[in-house]
């Protein structure tokens, strides 16, 4: 393997999480549209928290870093909505 | 779709989310080994900034929050690396 073998993969990673984000984005936005028309609260700490504690636990030593990308995914989903809800007004 | 649905897809997409962050950490930690092998800089802003530009432009109007996806992928790698170093000394 040299420098850009690894590049390669790397790229072939991304192109994929790229893909998930994409997908992910999209459901947490139609969860956040679901909630509003039957006017329940947005945001939902205790589910972040369930998600951060399985997925942190499912990484084994990679569990920090793991919480970090997965609070990086909620807020990105939060700016989003904030967009949306900037947009509507 | 209710609710739950919408979770199970997310629970979905985050069981691939992770293996595939695992992944791109274990490419990296790769990466960074085989710089500080042949005494090469480890940190390479250039193609960063190119990843960003790239995962960007795919991500149409997602962009702005794609890229933050990705700054938080480097600076994962990032803090993995600094643990290493740490570790070593």
């Amino acid at each position: 393997m040299d420098l850009n073998d690894y590049r390669k993969e790397i790229d072939a990673v991304d192109e994929q999480l790229l893909a998930l984000f994409a997908r992910r984005m999209e459901i947490s936005a139609a969860i956040a549209a679901y909630k509003k028309e039957r006017g329940l609260p947005t945001y939902d700490p205790a589910r972040e928290e369930a998600i951060l504690k399985k997925r942190g636990a499912q990484a084994g030593e990679l569990a920090p870093y793991a919480e970090e990308l997965f609070r990086c995914l909620f807020a990105q989903s939060k700016a989003l909505q904030n967009k949306k809800r900037q947009e509507e007004q």
